[in-house]
């Protein structure tokens, strides 16, 4: 256990790296547990994961629709609608476009005539290091092939970009990534829009009635 | 290992639960892996988070003002923006909103005059179980204390409420969840907004320059 892991922020902040131990290791993530010295001498050991960064695209057809798939999630034994997405732990040293055209060949069997980057976010700061890069694809044709993976069941829809954006908004969309991804993309969505895009904003949010009730 | 977490979209899906195994367990989550044969009978294992449900909570003033943290992230060692958050793992069978108003107390000093639930998504469905319950607070006073834990170092800021809609639109706030929960807000804070709300959702996004260059 050396002390190369050191975060510079880390430092400032008055969090003093002691060492790391790897607890787990999958081909998707590496679970690891840093024991640290804050700032007034309590250590504690922190558990996180270390991620690659991933893309999430935010397919537009041709024909001003939005792309989205329904993909079963067995960590939450759900369907969830979704846009395409993945991670870059096995791309090869793929740039992130070629990996975002990649996720959107495999598991929208789409292509894309133009990739615009929009912007990143952490997917979960308290608990992984991975960062999620989302792309605008514009101009995509749907074929009738997937190159999904085995464990991905999968099922394309075309719906309006006004409706997903509604979805987005007002949780039909479940896979928060997605719906986040949809919403950093809507300032340059309005051009798909048949009406002002601004009566979107004042939408009542629907929700589709998450338990929020008490004892959880 | 028996077959009593046999999931029940899971076995719709073609999904066949064989057996678990615990690979680490922290206060905070339970890495587990589980065993499982797909349609066609290809076995693969899944490894994923079994985590609380989380409360993200959206804090207005009294004033009109967004109140925002300001917190040291050691998985991404960085400083992020991001709204009073935590999971309900010590909650004690707390409710959610008892549970929003502990995290907005503790992290943010602060005490509301009522919440509102929201909508609730999934953090990460790919990775782990974890879902995440948006409240509105308002009516929200500060007071000078804060309750944290030695592991967090926060700093309170306030902001317009349509400035922060904006850093939620335009990458500043680059944790995830908290972007998603503001914008998951925004249809219910036209009262808090100087102008019409719409010119909101066709400004130019700006972002911070994440690196989306080739070679990850």
């Amino acid at each position: 256990m050396g002390l190369k892991e050191q975060k510079p922020n880390g430092v400032q902040a008055g969090w003093k790296f002691l060492g790391t131990e790897t607890r787990f290791e999958s081909g998707v993530f590496r679970l690891r547990e840093d024991s640290v010295e804050l700032d007034g001498g309590k250590q504690i050991d922190y558990a996180y994961l270390e991620r690659a960064p991933a893309v999430i695209v935010v397919p537009i057809t041709t024909a001003g629709e939005m792309v989205l798939i329904k993909q079963y999630r067995y960590a939450v034994d759900e369907w969830c609608l979704e846009v395409p997405a993945g991670g870059t732990h096995d791309s090869g040293g793929a740039s992130l476009e070629e990996v975002a055209r990649k996720e959107l060949r495999e598991e929208a069997g789409a292509s894309a005539r133009s990739l615009t980057y929009v912007e990143c976010f952490y997917a979960a700061a308290s608990l992984s290091d991975e960062k999620s890069h989302v792309f605008l694809a514009e101009g995509v044709e749907l074929s009738k092939e997937l190159w999904t993976e085995a464990s991905e069941t999968i099922e394309v829809q075309r719906v309006p970009v006004a409706q997903a954006i509604k979805m987005a908004r007002n949780g039909a969309i479940k896979t928060g990534p997605c719906a986040l991804a949809i919403l950093l993309c809507e300032s340059r969505l309005s051009s798909y829009l048949p009406e002002a895009p601004d009566s979107l904003a004042t939408a009542v949010a629907e929700g589709d009635g998450c338990d929020s009730g008490s004892g959880v």
